[in-house]
């Protein structure tokens, strides 16, 4: 979720846990992450999401953040354990960076030099470390403009899209960005807002009732979340940036 | 809390909670960090540790761990926020590292080269980073035996410590080292358990009933949390290392 203002994500998390053991099956592990300034509210357990008593506080307790990322995990690569649930986070040039993956790479083993190493077992950790250092090799200390760094994750995405399939997310707070290699659908919610209802539970939520007529939201996920909205799936092998709630054109900086 | 085997907090935490804007003045903020295997569930709050939701989680939810470091925070430097909260988590050496500081560190500002940088603005994480960033330096990508590595944090924590108060807490999940500036107490909790009386709530726990004879858990805490038990005071300047629930004698390797 990437946001213009604060926004809770209560409604859509309950229909995304569902999936964690009870509507899908990516019942090894759960995890959540909340931006909130600089600092990052992160849940993680190796339970399904839907029995696990941290994500029942999740849906009941409604943290308000502009980017959340949220995992379900079906163990492909790594045992499961703790240190192998997403979202991971890491710090690169004084921020804290949050990614998760959907997806699986083959034969996907980076040389890494020892600034990012892996704690868990995942072929997606090893690309989360593999990202940051390379960043942090092309650019030194400095976080660079927008449109070098969209540039430079658009080619990192491609290179390991090429080892398998790489549906992911990765945002340090103020943008989110969004590769998909197979699956991706987003939507944005946004004045006049209407009514939404979950597929994965008998759940809806009038949004109009919820927000200001300024608020904007974006949703981004695997599969669609709700029946009644559209969704626009992702071409694969695009690498999206989203800001204040709104995809942002190519060449936007 | 350092233990040698899983062992849940709810107890202590019950207690050490309470300080965290009740039957102390630490309401700046809070926070708790379990390792579990190489994994690190981390939650941190700005809210004060008696009313926030997320504590009343721990308090309810046990969750057992080998090593747990919390902290309850009082702004000294940096203003009240999540990215400011205590305990830190970073990672060297393909490890999770966990970080909480008591204390207030006066003309603190150590050159960082760019690996671990502060993503708030307390001096705690500043020195967090600097512990890092000279592990890093002096040992290479290699962990070293225990023995180099606690003479180098020995030699550390002197250094930080001329600065002025650093009571603090560190571990990557096997082996916890508690450093003394101006208080801290431990407790070793073994058979034949007894019955632990809270001093901030009316509340008592008989651990006979809730462990098996090799059982054992050191408590460390800069204040002793339980009235009716004999707490060891640390001599300033000392750092001590624990290891499966006891502080382990100088030399130790």
């Amino acid at each position: 979720m990437n946001c213009n203002v604060p926004t809770d994500i209560v409604f859509s998390f309950t229909g995304f846990a569902m999936r964690g053991g009870q509507t899908d099956t990516h019942h090894d592990g759960w995890g959540i992450a909340f931006f909130e300034g600089a600092g990052v509210r992160h849940f993680v357990d190796h339970e399904a999401a839907v029995s696990s008593p941290i994500a029942e506080l999740i849906k009941r307790y409604p943290i308000k953040s502009k980017n959340v990322i949220a995992h379900i995990r079906k163990a492909t690569q790594g045992v499961v354990a703790l240190e192998n649930c997403h979202p991971f986070v890491r710090e690169l040039w004084g921020r804290y960076w949050v990614f998760a993956h959907n997806g699986d790479l083959k034969e996907f083993h980076p040389e890494l030099d020892g600034a990012y190493r892996p704690v868990g077992s995942t072929d997606s950790e090893r690309a989360f470390c593999y990202i940051l250092q390379s960043l942090c090799r092309r650019f030194g200390d400095r976080r660079p403009e927008r449109a070098a760094l969209r540039a430079a994750l658009g080619e990192l995405t491609r290179e390991i899209a090429a080892h398998g399939t790489f549906n992911m997310m990765l945002s340090s707070g103020g943008e989110l960005y969004a590769h998909c290699s197979t699956s991706l659908h987003y939507l944005v919610r946004q004045y006049p807002f209407e009514t939404a209802r979950l597929s994965d539970e008998d759940v809806s939520v009038d949004f109009s009732q919820v927000t200001t007529p300024d608020d904007r939201v974006a949703i981004i996920v695997t599969q669609p979340l709700t029946t009644n909205e559209a969704w626009t799936a992702f071409a694969p092998g695009e690498l999206k940036l989203f800001l204040d709630g709104m995809p942002q054109p190519e060449g936007y900086a």
